[in-house]
Formats: structure tokens, C-alpha cells, sequence
């Protein structure tokens, strides 16, 4: 018996009570398109699937939602197409969404459904224009065809989590006409989790987390609540892309959510870290109501 | 009250019997390509959608398998990519099975699940890789990541259905690592029928139907054996792409399937007139032993 | 390809929103013992049969609740029996009752059961003394035997629609007792569709619909509410027989029916109008806060 | 405490290995129309109708089966139609069925479930029309509407009794053209009981039980087989209104039913006797591989 | 027919209405230790045993609740253990508590559940540390391991009712560090009891009911209610060991259960005399705004 | 992030593929009475409540099957009982049976649930006579109420895994007049995992596993086979006690369990070692047409 059979065992048993709090919970995960990107795309995408079979496996039950900004904007630029941004957000024509599209229903969605299903006929894609997951409305006429959430309607997640399938969600929202939209990933990740009542909304970035001087390296928040994230908008401290991110969190939280991630998604197995370790990693929101001890 | 009204009802009443004949039954249809492409193809494909959704409000349990082939070669042309086809498969490189996919699953899949959608939270698009649907393997290694089936878990599929909703499904499949293949829709669809079942393999072509005389357009063939359309193949009679439709449909009804159909796609509510009239249209292949009088 | 045929695919896709609209709902069908009578009774009869099987066919959960006045009085004639009528009720003695008992649920209910089960096994007879489904008082000691209605206990009729047969309900009660009534099969119909929550109720009768002007075959009422119902009553333009009716109608949608229908039977495949067209035929009554556009 | 009281627990207590053995077992019983008729038919009917409650109520799933022959007479003779006999089968010509079907299904039913109903909400009637019950052909073209069993179809049975009703069964059968036919409610009962896979068959009639001796009321058979009971009609012994009786049971036992017993009826409470006492009732007919001594 | 068969049959027939008051309903029965001990104990045991069983074949729930004290004693004066009281409750230190569980879950709970089984395989033995059943709280550190309920966790017995078991259930409970506690098992009866529902707890005791009068025999209370046994108590006149029974049968009764008896263990039957009469015996507890006519 | 925890991480991961391939299998552990004896009895104890909870958490369903010799003994002694011995076996008569009971079921059986259960309310104590469980039968008449066993109703513990629950069982047997009888655990664990279709049978025991050659300690058997079992059995090398354990693993293997494994129950954790890495530790016991190499 070497020593590391041993210390196997030990660590399993360590992970009881983790396994114990989460059996049952839905966790929701929003996957970022920049994790798929670049030469380690691929390896990172695996470490990522591993760890999401064994949520599954250890009986939570875990839900993907991703974007893929970068690869859209690779495959615009190989058809010889400027993306055009206003206020950081995408432009979006009609043939713009139409390679949105494509490209997130037909190139990353595959890909990370791909990956999981090498451990198992685990994963089911689906996009928000499935079942009628995800009814889109225009944001601004100005941007074109880029949606807001108008509604959503789980129930295709919800019996494809009762069939213990992964979903993983491609977000693209549809309005009343069939028209396609191209939505804000991280707001549909937010939006599907108070929709479903999930435990937990995780948030894979490339930041280590939200800081309370952005200068600031040791200024990482640990945990705070909605009330203080308000705040530290209104201050500025929070701005750019975090902001959907962190607004996504704030409302996912006061519908019920009851604990809020925006972790490193670049240290290998944030995942696991955070759900099986007492201290987590990144920031964490939760209800001020809800002493945050446990968790 | 005026006429039409009336005749309205008389003929929802003369499809009565149809509808009692197919109540529960699971009806493959292979939607083409071709009938999308093109400046009607929208007009084409809406018909087709309202079919599919009366099959399913009357009480039939409709799957949609579809292909893409000129939408795939129309990407790759702006790429500036080139089809290269050998015995008139496509030789398909590790850069155009992500194209395939990318055409398939995020293209040609949503626009029929929203075509569909219209009407209601009907569709759910689904891929070979969704849930292990489709086991690829290698069908000639000099044409790349071209597949042929090796093994349908139609669970998902089931599923679905049991949940009422339609499944769409892009004909593309995965190996055991991973890996997507680009596999004939025609095809697909036999292997998706035999496996679940199903009562009936409609393929919507843009042919009249088989003939005996290829020149000859009075030789239409209107119901025919497995057996004899082997003969046909034989003979020459049959020959190039109608080599998959016309081998699925042996297969299928060899198989257990009771019927399989090669229906005129061109022909508006082609489904909707198989399915409710006597005289049906296009090419009925039914086992020998099975008496081809109803239906 | 005659027009005919294309005639029928774009008549049943007109149904299809229509369709779609009352799956699963439950639409409970007063059929007058009127209708039976006379030599032109089985036809209609026939056409009443097939509409109910379509209704059941393309999902939605019909009840049939019947009479049978003018088939009561015909056999006591038979049997010279003498009827009494006192303000429009008949004078019911122990005789009577059991000849009205053995009319209603031996002779009318097995022929309308009768006529549809020769589309299937679907119907099955119901008297309201089975799994005590209408509980009966005295309604006035002076009519003996005639009852009113004092309870519905709906499981009987719940579980038949579970197990998708189609109900056909004679209109006896019983009292604690096991003492049989007479009960007004009008009365009987809207009770039922309230117990149930059914979505519609509707009465075939053998006028065209409500008139605001009695002797005005212009005056037709398309569309009126329970308080301009009780308006009308209260001003002697609704009386005599069609009293119970228009009481029925009133009660069920303060109840929670959605629509209740005065339609005239002796239009042919009247309740598929009805079911089927934008317009409908007769007379709609709704509640005022429920906008009547859509029906 | 009277010793009333003990003795009452006692006989309890001696009732629960017959409880015990009868859990969840479907037993048929024919109740004949004799012993509804006459001045005492009331009395006896709710005896009757407390044993089937009791049965029910202590787990077994008890079947009314019944008949109304001279009830069937009666309404002819005051309608002014003479009965008319053929080899003991009455001639039934449309006229004649069309009474015996308001009779069975208007009159003799009803009764049955309301003298049941008085106890709760467990009896159902049910017609051989109800749900496609009883598919009738015909026996003689001689006899006009006189049926013979085509085909049962439980299924409505099977609904009812697992929703915990009690079926009371009119034997009228209906063709495929919904023409109604009389048919021995004896012969019905057995085709019932075997369609079912009951466990009892139990004709309640006006005799003691069958005798090797038809003139010596010391010869009451208590036990015998398929085999011996063709012998003794074959030797005539067994003769005239007894044969369907003993042909039902001959039939019933060779398909599986274990046990067919012919009681007297006009005994309180046979049924209890037959089911909760050691020695029983009347005759029993068992298989012969099939040791006797239990029940 | 002897005379005897016919008046079982009657027997029956009056135990009708009281199988069909409490078919489905739970019924909780505290079983004594002391009606275990002695000589007699066996017999009394098998006709409790019989007793139970038979509510549970006409339909009831029954849950057996015992407690064990003279075995408990007689063990530890085995083992040379001196008991030691304090108000009436046994000190319990470490040793104890294991003489305790040893003798409730090893000795007492097995020796039902076996007189159960003879009857078939009804029982399933419980202790209150099987799923969480009973968590227990020090009652007072000067007991030891004397212990309150903290909380009842009924779903192990929902579960085993649902599968139709017949529980039995030893009165250990365990604290959360798994420390085993001796409770009360009058205690324990009324807190399962209001934890199910029950429609009725019973408790079998060595007296034949309460007494308004200590001294006088006549003085039998038949039905009170909380109030007034709450009076009782306080004036003195329910003392010593009835405490914990009274003080139960009032919480049960608040908290919902419609009856609570203490009845007289030592009268054979004096479970199905309760049932099973109008008068039923010992003392009835029943809330002041339920008229205790019915029972 | 310390290395502390990234290593956890990579270790769950590798546990990945062990949770899949046992996921929702059956595992039968019996846990030997000498492991819960002496000082170090409860922390070894509780090391293996946390193993099976976390088998438990993961998707396996465990049963776990003890004896209690040495307690057994105790008792007897603190009794100034002598116990005897005949052939291994202990002589049983009337009261060693009831204190085989009492330790089994109130002391042993509490122990191991009280572990389990400070994890949450997952165990539920079973002996032989719940539900039917264990019927056993006489031995041989010299040694008393030591039992065989007869039969196995597995439905209890059926019940209780499809409810979640951890069954514990003690092996107490029961016979038809509800005798109990002491029965081998080793039997008993085997006869279980026959019973239920267990994936495998696990004794905890106090050697290494088995040996070729008894008295070199590298003649470890790591695989073998029924047959050469029973060989080693034949020359004698296999003796005592683990006689009835190898004889267990013989059946259980041909009665269709997939594995049966005797393994080191000292080694910490040795249930999870076995369970989640490659090599395994111990014996390990499999039909010869299935190749060992997994598991």
C-alpha cells in the first residue's frame, strides 16, 4: 500500500461534506469564450469538462452557459467583416448575427459538448431558440440584432435535468418572429439560474476576482453582498465588461440564488476548488441575510 | 354561415380517420438542404414547419433529420475554400468538418427550430453529439472526417419525445474521442427511424418519386418492396445520390419500420397530403408481407 | 395532384391555431334529446358523433351531457302513461322517475355511446348515480321526483378523461338514499363544466342563438356577459325554456368556465364551427374582465 | 363489555386468513335478474349489495355481472309485446333489443348501483357498449339481435377497478356497426372473469348447487372439475338454464380462473359464506391439477 | 348452514361502516412493556399481534409504538445493575442506556415484530436512531442519558407505510454526536402521532381508562377534551405515571390527531373493540369544536 | 491557492472514472463484529461509517451485513453463561438465542447505524425477521436455534435503497412459527448480494486476503476464480473460518454477483482503496469468463 493510496482515501473523505451540502443543487456555470481561445483552449476546455462530469457524478446537477465573443469575431474577420463596437457592445446586422450564430450554436457549443461527452453521453446542447428557452427583445435599435432577455422558459432544462442530461447553452434568445439575437452571455447565465432557483451561479473570467481598489492586488473581496456591489458601481470600482457580470450577480441574488462566483477560470479546477474547499477562491455574493459562513 | 365554413368542417372531418391511424406514432421525416437554399426556400421551409406542427397537434410524434450540403459549400466558397468531392462525397479535412458542423448545427438546425417555433415552444435542435445520439466511425480514410454510423443511442431522442417536444436533428456525429464527422442525412435518418421505431421515413427530395424508366416521367412508381427496388439498384436504374435515400429505405423497413416514403419536397404540404389521402404521392416502399392496401 | 387535395392540406393548416388553442382543455357539450328525435335524429346524430371524435382526436377532452324530454314522453305514451307538466317541469312520480331513469340512461345514452364507439373505443356511459357523480334534493315536494342538483362529485369523469375515453353523462341524480331524480340536463351541463374547470360549455340547441329582440331574426347576440344575461331575464326578453340554459351559462362563467356557447344543432358539424372558425355561430357568453377577441 | 362485543372481535379475528388470501384478487359475480324481481328482490338486493361493499372495502376487487330477464319480460307485457322463445333463447327482434338494452342498462343497472352507492361512492355502471367492452357477432340469424361474445376488452374495467371502483357490467354487446345485441349475462360473466385473469367466478343463483342426482337433494356436489362437468352434461344430467351456468365455469377454469362456484343465492350473505368460511357453498369447480383444499 | 356461519356473515356486515371510517387513515398504538412481561404476556401479545394485522388488511395504517421498562429492569438486575429512580424517571448513565437500546431494539422490538410476521411479512422493526427518526435533547443533566424529542423525522415511516409495512418502533432517539437516549415511550407515541397525522393515537394501558374520581370505579370518564384534562391535572386527580400518556394524548390532539384513547390492554381485542364499536371503550379525547358524536 | 489544494483537486479527478463505472451498482459489505471490538473498535468504525457514506454520495447503493461473535460472548460471560462450541459453531439454545438477538440487533446493529448516521439520516436498521427478510431453517438439531438459510425476501431492503436509504442488517433469521435463529453473517452477506443482483460482495476481514500457500505471506492471491476455490478448499489450504466467507464468494460469483473481494478490514479506508484505484487490494474473487482486468 504506498502512501499515496492512503492519502487518496483521505482526501475522498474530505470531499464528503462538500458532496453532502451540494447533492441535488443546481450550479450553474458560465463558461467564457476566452477560456476556448488561443492554443490551450483545448487543454483548459478539458480540465473544465472533467470537472463538470464530476459535479454531475457526485449527484449535483450542473448546468453550462457559454459565449464566444472571440471566435465570432475570427470568423467575421476571415469573411472580411469589421465588427463594430458601440459602448462595448457588438453591432450586430443581420448577417452579424447569422455568424453569431453559427458560431455559437455550431462551433462552440459542439465543442464543449464534445468535450464532456468523452467521459459519457453526458451533455446536451441547446440553444435559447430550443423549447423556447430564451425570448429575446430588442436592446437598442441602434445596436440591431442584439437582444435583451425577455423571458425564459426552463422547461427544457428542467426535463433534460430531470433525464440527468448537462445542458449546455448556447445564448442565442429568439423574439416572436423567429428572429435570432444575439444575447449577452453573461445576463442569460444569470437569468437561467433565478429561473431554475439554482444553489449557485459561478462566473469562470480571467480575473482573480473583484477588487475593492482595482489598483490593488491584495484588495480581492472575498465575499460581499448586493447592497455593496450597488455601491461600488455607483463609485465606479466596478466598470466595462464586469459590469453584466456583476449585475447578473446582484439580481441572481435577490431572486433567490443563494451564492454568487466570480472565480479565475485560468487556475486549473476553480471549479472543484471552490465547491470542494472551506475557503473558495475568488469573490463570492451572497443575501446579507444570509450569514456567510457555511460555504 | 357560409359555405367555406362548411366545407371547413367536412374536410377535417374526412381526415378523421388519419388522424386516428397515426395517433402516437413516431414519423421520420429528411427534410433536404436544397429545399432551404434558394430565394423560396424560406416560403418552403415555413409550409414544412406548419406540417410538422399539425402532425404533432393531432396527436403524431414527428423527428426532423436534415442535412445541408449547399449551405456548406456556399461557406466554404466565402472562405475561398475548395469543395473537393470523390465518388461524389465530400473529401472534408479537419477545417471543413468544423465548417459542416458550424453550417449544420448552428445555421441550417436554427432556422428550422425557428421556423418551427413560431407556433410554439415545439423544437429542440439536436445533434449527433448531443447525449451519444450518433457513434461515428471512419467510412474511408481518404475522405477525411466523412463517417458512417456505427451505433444510434436514441435516447435523447426519446426523451424529447416523451417530453412532446420535436427534435430537429443535424446529421453530424462523433467518435470516441471526440472527434465530428460529417455523415450523409439520408442515412441518418434510416438509422433514427429503425431505432426508435418509427411508423413511418418520409424523404422529401425534389423528385416526382423512383421511376422504373428514368426517361420515362409516366413510369412513377407508386409502391414497391425492398426486394424489388434491390433488383433496381442492380439494374442501374437507381443510381447516384438516390443510392443512400433508396438503401435507408430498404433498411429501415427491413428493419421494422412500416413505411418509407420518397415524396416530392417541391410540392406544397407534400406531408400533410401523404398523410391524410388515400391515394398518398410519390414512392411507398413497404415489406412484401405486409399488405400495402392502408395507408 | 387534383386541387382538391392541396384544397384539404391548406384547410386543415387553417385549423391548426385553433387547434393548438384547446389542446387539453376540457369542453363539456349539452346535446338536446331533441336532436335525437324524429326520423332525422340518427344523421344528426352521426355528424354530432364524428365531431366529438375529431374533438377528442386532435386533443381536446370532450364531455357529451344529454337529455332526452320528447323520448321520456313518448314512452309513457306508450305505456299510457299520462305526462303533467306544472310551470314547464314535469310531475314526477315513482313511475315516472323509472321510466325517465330507464329512457335516459338504457335508451338515449347507449345510442349517442353507440354512434361514436363506431369510430373506436371511446365513449363510455355515465349516469350521475355512478361513482356518486350527481348528488340530487327535492327541488319543490309538489313535482315529486324531480330533482335539483345538490353536489357534483367529478372523480368518475376526472378519471375517465385521464384515461382519454370520452364521458357520455345521463342526467339522473341520486339522493342519500339511493332515491333517483330527474334532474334538467341544462342544469346538469353547467354544473359539470364548473366542477371540472372545464373550458368551454356549450349548449346544442334548436335556436340560431340569444336574441336581444325575440321577434328580430336580426337581433342575434354574438358576444354578451352573465350581467347583461341577468338584464335580459330581468326584462322577460329570455324565458321560458331557454331560462335553465342562460342560468347554466351565467353560473359557469362566474364559476371559471372560460366560454360558455348557445349554438344551433341543427347546423350541421355546429360545434366544429364553432371550435374551428374565428367567427363561431351563436351566442358567446364571457366574463366582462376576460377581453372576447380571442376564442 | 357484553360478551356480544368479544364475540364480535373474535369472529373478526377468524375472518383474517380469508382477508388475507382474497387481498387484491378480482372476483366476478353474476347476480341473476330473478333475484331482483319480485316483492322481496329489494331485501335481497341490498344484502347483496352490502357483501360486494364489504368485499371491496377489505381489499378485493369485486365485478357485478348481471342480467334482467324477467324484467325484460315485464316492460314487454305492458308495452303489449308478446315474448317469444326459441330452444329457451328469446326471439329479439330490433324492437325487442331496444327494450332489453332500457331494461339492462336503464333499470336493472341503475338499480344495482345505487343499492351499492348507498354505502359510498364505489359503484360504476357499465354497459358491454362502454369503451368498446363486449364485441357481440351473431349467435342465430333465427334469433335476430341475440349475441354471442366476439371479444372483450377489459380496458375499462381495468381502468375502473384500479381506480378502485366497483363495475357493475350490463350484458349488452354491440357489432362493429354499433348495432346493439342481448347476450347471456352467464356467458358474459365467464368471458369477464377470464378476460380479467380473475381469481373467483361466482354464479349466484336460485338453486342449492349442482347434483349427480337431479332428484335426490342429498347429492349435492361440493367440489368437482372441467372434466367431470362436461360428463355430466354430456349424460344430461346437467340440462336447460344450468348450461351456460356450467359452461361459463368449464370455460372460465380451463382459461385460468381459479376457482368458478355456483351458490344459491336466496341464501343472506352467501357470498360472505362462500369467501370467509372453510367449508363454503353450493359447488365449487376447480382444475383438477389444482389441490381442492384451499378455499 | 349452521346458525353460526350466518351470524358471522352478519358480524361482518356491521363491522362495514367502522372499515370504511378509517380506510387510509394512520393509526398510532402504544404498546406497553408490561403487557409483555410475565407468563401471560406471550398470548396477550399474539392477539394484539392479530389485531394489528387485521387493520392493515381492511385498509388502516397501524404504527406500533412500545416501550420495555420491566425488561429493562430485569435485565440489569441480571447484570447486577442496581436501578435507580429519581420522580419517577431511571437514571440512565452510560451502561444503562446500552442495557436500554439492547433491550428496546434487541429483546422487546423483534418479539413483535416476529408475532406480527407470523401472519405474513407485515412488520418492519424501527428504532428511533433509523433515518433520523427521533432526535433526542438531554432532559435533565441530573438523568443522564434520559432523554426529550428534539425533533421527529417521520419520513422512514412514511416510506414503509407507503410501501404498506406495518412499523414498530423502539423509543431510543440519538443527539446529534450519535449518543444514544432513553425516551418516554408515551412520549414518543403522541409526537409520531402528530408528526403522521394520525386520525387516532391509542394507547394500551393496565387501567381501563381515566377516573374523574380516583376512588370510584364509576366514575369512568368516556370522552373529555384538552381543557379539561388539563383541569384534571392540575387538581391532582391525574397523577404519577399517567402524566406522560395525558400530557400526549392533549398535544396529539392539538396538534391535529381527531382522537387520542387510552383504552384497557388487559381486555382481549380491546384494539378492534374500539374500532369496531359505536360505543367503544376506555376514555376518548377529542378537540372541544369536534362533536365526538362520530367515532 | 497552496499545492495542498490543487493536489485535492487532481485527486478527485482521478476518482472520476470509479464513480462512473459504480454508479447506481449494488455493493454488499459485510463488516465483521471483530473489527467494533476492543479499544480501537470506534474509531475503525467510524472510519468505515465515512466510507460508506461517501460509496453512498457517490451514486453507489450500499448494504451493509454484520455479525457480532465477540460481543455475543461478552454478554454471555457478564450473564455467567458458558458459551460452547461444536465444530466452530456455537451451540444456541433458547436463551443464548435471545442474547445473539439482543447484541445483534440492539448493540451491534445501533452502533453501526449511529456511526453512519451522524453524517445525516441515511441508515436504517434491518434484521431478518423485517419484512420477511431472512427465513431461516434448523442446521443440524445438536446445535439449537442456529439456522440456515432458507430464503431471502429481499424487498424490504429493496425498498429501502430506492428510498436513499443505507440498510444495516443484522443476521438474525426468522422460521415459519417466528422462532429466531442465529445465522453465519458470512452466509447471510452473500446470500443478500445473490439476492439483490449486487455489482459486488466485500468482506472486511483481519487478514491480507488469501493465501496460496498459508504460511508464506507473499503467496497473496490477488484474482482467482470459483473453480480454483474450490480446489483450494479440497487441499485443505483454505480452512476455519473462512470457509463459510470463501463459500459465500463461490456462490455469490455464480449466482451472478460481478465481484466478491476479501479484503484487510485493519487498513484504514481499505473500502474506498478497493473501490477508487486500479490495483485493488486483497482477494479478489471472478467468474472465469469475465476478464478481470477492470475492477
Amino acid at each position: 500500500m504506498t502512501s499515496t493510496h492512503s492519502q487518496r482515501a483521505e482526501i475522498l473523505v474530505e470531499a464528503l461534506p462538500y458532496i453532502r451540502r451540494f447533492a441535488g443543487k443546481t450550479i450553474v456555470v458560465k463558461y467564457g469564450g476566452n477560456a476556448l481561445a488561443g492554443t490551450s483552449g483545448d487543454d483548459a476546455l478539458n480540465v473544465f469538462a472533467t470537472d463538470v462530469v464530476l459535479m454531475r457524478l457526485v449527484g449535483m446537477r450542473p448546468v453550462v452557459v457559454h459565449g464566444g465573443g472571440p471566435q465570432i469575431s475570427e470568423l467575421m474577420d476571415r469573411l472580411g467583416k469589421q465588427p463594430e463596437f458601440r459602448d462595448g457592445l457588438r453591432v450586430t446586422d443581420a448577417e452579424t448575427v447569422d455568424i453569431a450564430r453559427m458560431v455559437l450554436i455550431g462551433q462552440v457549443n459542439p465543442q464543449i459538448v464534445s468535450a464532456i461527452n468523452v467521459h459519457g453521453d453526458y451533455a446536451v446542447g441547446v440553444s435559447g431558440e430550443d423549447g423556447g428557452l430564451i425570448r429575446a427583445k430588442v436592446r437598442d435599435p441602434q445596436l440591431g440584432f442584439v437582444g435583451d432577455v425577455a423571458d425564459v422558459n426552463p422547461s427544457v432544462l428542467e426535463r433534460l435535468l430531470a433525464d440527468e442530461f448537462i445542458p449546455v447553452v448556447a445564448t442565442v434568445g429568439v423574439d416572436d418572429h423567429g428572429q435570432a439575437y444575439n444575447i449577452n452571455a453573461d445576463t442569460v447565465a444569470g437569468e437561467i439560474a433565478a429561473a431554475l432557483g439554482a444553489e449557485k451561479l459561478i462566473y469562470l473570467t480571467d480575473i482573480e476576482g473583484l477588487r475593492s481598489n482595482i489598483e490593488d492586488s491584495n484588495s480581492l473581496i472575498r465575499q460581499t453582498t448586493p447592497d455593496d456591489l450597488e455601491e461600488l458601481i455607483a463609485q465606479g470600482i466596478i466598470a466595462g465588461g464586469m459590469i453584466p457580470k456583476v449585475r447578473s450577480c446582484i439580481d441572481a441574488v435577490r431572486r433567490g440564488v443563494r451564492r454568487a462566483h466570480i472565480l479565475d477560470g485560468r487556475t486549473p479546477h476553480a471549479l472543484l476548488l471552490e465547491l470542494f474547499t472551506d475557503d473558495g477562491v475568488g469573490t463570492m455574493v451572497h443575501d446579507r441575510a444570509d450569514g456567510a459562513k457555511e460555504d
